[in-house]
């Protein structure tokens, strides 16, 4: 495949490229955003060293650059700590950095989230490059500059909006996903659809059975297609005061089920997937038109778990008031009034809510 | 005084006013920058609590502000730690803010610097208004968003460049600042005459004991005009690519001093105006025909401590090994030609440094 790229143009003239290609090629791209080869940063996870750790490491050591500080983080969402994050500070600042200093965080959305957070405050900010690996960082977490750890009282917090210098997306690491995040992950590409592109639904129905194989030419169409929508999303609105905010179409269920359930119970997909059709059927109610049982019977083809079993739903009503978009002790949730078209609704009542809840308490 | 008022203007088209009027009259000048009035978090220090904190919590009471959630931090740099910052994280978090709940930081610069910080990475940003009460933040730390906390390998090291949607400056808190405040502040006001305004430093000298003593003109005067060096050089630069790291002139000294010495021993402005003896000291080793004498005895009549006694040298110069603006192993050094034109040097001597630092190991 010849390499692709994605501009996100941002409102102060700074123009962020997501190139698609291998991840070999690390060095050219970095020199074409003007890093300064010399010594680095790499972040990864534990469950990434050995598949991709040294291939990244000896790209960069052929093409000048070293002395690199190798920083490896426990895999998954417990990861994104204050504790963590303070071991990065710990390590990074021993190695003697100083501003142009890149770090590479080469993972999914978790090292995104965390080695982009520590990059935002590092010396009041390091060059940043994106190494997505999931397919949710492919399509979503990579692109927009959030970044952020979790706090006990609710996830993401604590975090910055940083830009990276440069995204590099290697396709076909997707191949060698384990099933559950690539299934998991396909929840967020399918998001896109659902509030901003109809087309894209249509295409992804259409091409179901080939995705869920991850036949190469149509997982390669729809991550790019993906990335385009999010790029086009937050390159209108950066700092999330209106627009951005659709991209959370499902997430405040999912940050609830996430925290009642516990971390790490479920994965953030299926949270994600969950909370869309609960929001689904929320939109329903006050959208009779919206083809509310098409979305559902879509999403649960996904196969990952369809219910939240019997959580309270008390309890995870009452999590929602933690979630960032609550404005002055009002929920707010982000509805569909058909498919591809996504919008803030103020004030949804707790009655509404509970039905969405109840939607996904059994399969 | 009728209200003065300074625009630092920035690149996306953002402007920040800066006002000099009574810390009663915030919640006007609140509303002219478009804050929701509602729940708000004030940050203050031990120190300032019983000075302020009721005035300025009743005036915002009065005007349908509320509730707020005060939150009190022991004063001194020693607050500028990430377990002080987590601390905050875990009161604001708990009282259930939202993206438009602003924080108020009243106090010198560790609150500014430390309520910044936590306001830039509080839900990726929250409003932050800075209400400066020592001379320092008034000229210096409320201006141009540099936040942080420090970390045991240095000052500052974690942080970001965070904007203030206010700051309401009451120059009359001026008076009551314990005199040691005061003249160590005045090192900074110094700082802006010799690094960018020969007439500011001449104007200085001449009304040195009147300044001295505060007398209420001079101190306006004086203040106004040193705000607005720094207006004018954030305008320029930001994010320090360039021009604002004159600012930083005497503060690889300084930080190695209060690092070496251990925080709390100095204050940085006694640091600030021993590191600029000892920059002053390097840059006429290379610019013979700076008046080296006339700036050095000026320093001197800082009623301050004015030397660093008998660190070891060895020691300070390792300890600048880990400024912010150390690049690939080389030291930089901000050094001035001459009154009032300051320029980043690059790869400084040892040497030369070790000849700044013998130059204030004495009075």
């Amino acid at each position: 495949m010849r390499p692709e790229v994605i501009h996100v143009s941002l409102g102060n003239a700074q123009t962020i490229p997501i190139w698609f290609a291998s991840l070999t090629e690390l060095p050219s791209y970095c020199e074409s955003v003007d890093l300064r080869i010399g010594p680095c940063i790499l972040i990864t996870d534990t469950n990434l060293v050995p598949l991709y750790l040294d291939q990244v490491k000896t790209s960069l050591l052929d093409s000048g650059w070293g002395p690199t500080t190798e920083i490896i983080i426990p895999s998954g969402e417990a990861s994104k700590s204050a504790d963590v994050l303070q071991s990065i500070y710990d390590q990074t600042l021993q190695s003697g950095l100083d501003r142009q200093t890149p770090i590479f965080a080469l993972g999914g959305g978790v090292i995104g989230d965390l080695a982009g957070f520590a990059a935002a405050t590092l010396l009041r900010g390091l060059p940043l490059v994106h190494l997505p690996t999931s397919l949710i960082a492919q399509v979503d977490s990579s692109i927009g500059g959030k970044t952020g750890i979790n706090h006990r009282i609710g996830k993401n917090l604590i975090g910055a909006f940083y830009q990276p210098h440069l995204v590099l997306t290697d396709l076909d690491l997707l191949q060698s996903l384990p099933e559950l995040e690539w299934t998991s992950g396909l929840a967020e590409v399918v998001k896109h659809g659902f509030i901003a592109d109809a087309d894209f639904f249509t295409y992804l129905s259409s091409n179901w059975d080939a995705i869920l194989q991850r036949d190469n030419e149509q997982v390669q169409r729809m991550v790019i297609h993906a990335a385009r929508i999010k790029a086009s999303i937050v390159s209108k609105d950066e700092k999330e005061s209106s627009l951005r905010a659709i991209l959370n179409f499902g997430h405040t269920f999912a940050h609830s089920i996430e925290r009642v359930a516990g971390y790490g119970q479920f994965t953030h997909g299926e949270a994600v997937a969950l909370g869309m059709r609960a929001a689904t059927k929320v939109s329903s109610l006050i959208h009779p038109n919206l083809p509310h049982h098409l979305i559902d019977s879509f999403l649960l083809k996904l196969p990952v778990r369809n219910s939240i079993g019997d959580i309270s739903i008390d309890a995870l009503i009452q999590a929602m008031y933690y979630d960032k978009k609550v404005m002055a002790g009002q929920l707010r949730l982000i509805l569909i009034r058909d498919i591809g078209d996504a919008y803030v609704h103020d004030q949804v009542s707790e009655d509404l809510i509970a039905q969405g809840w109840e939607s996904i308490m059994q399969s």
